[in-house]
């Protein structure tokens, strides 16, 4: 296996937001990406717009097979109902990657039926924005991201320094290395839950009224709460063990702050708010 | 009663982020602004940085007589505290305000208590800063945000008149008039359980190694973390019934979300994802 450079040919499968913003980046830095998509009038956007050299919205062997790399830009089922139906078509030595937002149910499900002359090195760009579809692609929403790559000992050290060198050339901000598990129970804590607390604040209360004396605070802590509903509800099945418990930790903490309020118990309050004062400035540094 | 331009001499009743921020404002659209602190190195700094012509650390009749419109920039217990034993000192026809962020408490007792010829008329000024003392004043921080007023059968239309123009000159973006009770309502949902969640979820775990994966979601729903857990500790406690039952609610939705979770129930997580989505598009008209 080579350097990133010999990696001339991307195929894209999946031209949402994130399958149009690396198509969008990878074009720009010269690479020829083909796409798959299930819709011509996505094709025909993401070409208008120089997002992609070419597309199909037919899955050929004839097509397929010339891309070295391929990135999966799927919901996870999805993906992995891909790689089942068509594993046939890769080159051989073609590298996949994905952007998935769960890694458990993903990575060992690929890696285990996977031809042996095709490598999967799963990643997941913490990027995103609150629109989706290929119209807003935005390549710049990596610049502040960071890519996190899951190995496994199915993966090769060459397989991985190539995934590593795409996140560079995305614009990643940070690369990181973690286990499948150690990722699902971060972005289950991170992000799954973050969005769950988003939602549920914004179902309290037909809020329409309050638009007008919305603080930073609010408007803060509900920004994410416009949410695809199919892509969300499919990454928390995905992850709902981790989540579960990511949700019950989150409610232990809350009762106990309720409690301590309904106590008149100033002081479990106060220190309640001292550690997370102390803990919120680890981000600032 | 005449107009905002006859309130020359503007007191300032506590040199805190937000005492400051005022005194800043007002010393600069050329009124001649006092202060009462309790350290003389507040009232050096606020002096030496032209944010007030003179200041003093004891209360005396000379001193406060000699104000038209004065400012209680104290936590809410204080602020009451301080009226009990002081209004002797207000000049005839001073009119009073306030900053306090719970009003339920506050209104009633001071405007029950409060000489004849003397008015209250209360304020909240929703905006802030992560950062507390006088030090950091910054009267920026009004220019987007809103300036409630809650006048009651106590107040005169001149009185409310001269507060709402004390809105206007400092920069406001927006001036309402609501009740207290509505006041507090809103605010133990908007401000105060946003707090909350913001201190549980960092209470919830050390998240110091989790900062290099931490995207937008997290840092957003945390801003708030960092907290002055005296004030907030008051002003919960202020608001106590209301806050309790604005948790509730949003333990009742969030135990919702979690149960669909459990038990695999798509629709339900779908239809308050498409809620939460739509009610979140208001505040981006």
């Amino acid at each position: 296996m080579t350097g990133f450079i010999n990696y001339q040919k991307i195929l894209i499968v999946g031209l949402g937001l994130m399958g149009g913003s690396y198509a969008q980046k990878l074009s720009a830095l010269g690479f020829e990406v083909g796409a798959l998509a299930r819709r011509q009038e996505t094709l025909d956007y993401a070409l208008e717009h120089g997002l992609i050299a070419h597309g199909r919205i037919e899955v050929t062997r004839e097509y397929v097979s010339q891309f070295d790399l391929v990135i999966f830009a799927l919901y996870p089922k999805a993906f992995v109902a891909w790689v089942r139906q068509y594993q046939d078509y890769f080159k051989p030595g073609a590298v996949l990657t994905d952007v998935t937002g769960v890694k458990r149910s993903v990575v060992p499900a690929v890696q285990q039926m996977l031809r042996p002359d095709v490598e999967f090195v799963a990643a997941h760009p913490m990027a995103g924005r609150e629109v989706y579809g290929v119209e807003n692609s935005d390549c710049r929403i990596f610049s502040d991201a960071n890519f996190i790559i899951t190995p496994t000992d199915r993966n090769t050290p060459q397989g991985i320094e190539l995934i590593r060198t795409l996140g560079c050339i995305l614009g990643f901000r940070h690369i990181a290395m973690i286990s499948p598990d150690e990722h699902d129970e971060m972005i289950g804590f991170l992000s799954q839950l973050t969005h769950c607390i988003a939602v549920v604040l914004m179902t309290c209360k037909d809020s329409e009224h309050l638009v007008e004396y919305t603080g930073d605070s609010f408007r803060d802590l509900t920004r994410i709460a416009r949410i695809n509903d199919v892509m969300w509800s499919e990454l928390f099945m995905e992850n709902r063990d981790v989540l579960l418990s990511q949700m019950d930790l989150f409610l232990e903490q809350f009762s106990r702050l309720r409690e301590a309020l309904a106590a008149g118990d100033t002081d479990t309050m106060k220190e309640m708010m001292r550690l997370s004062t102390k803990r919120r400035a680890y981000f600032d540094k």
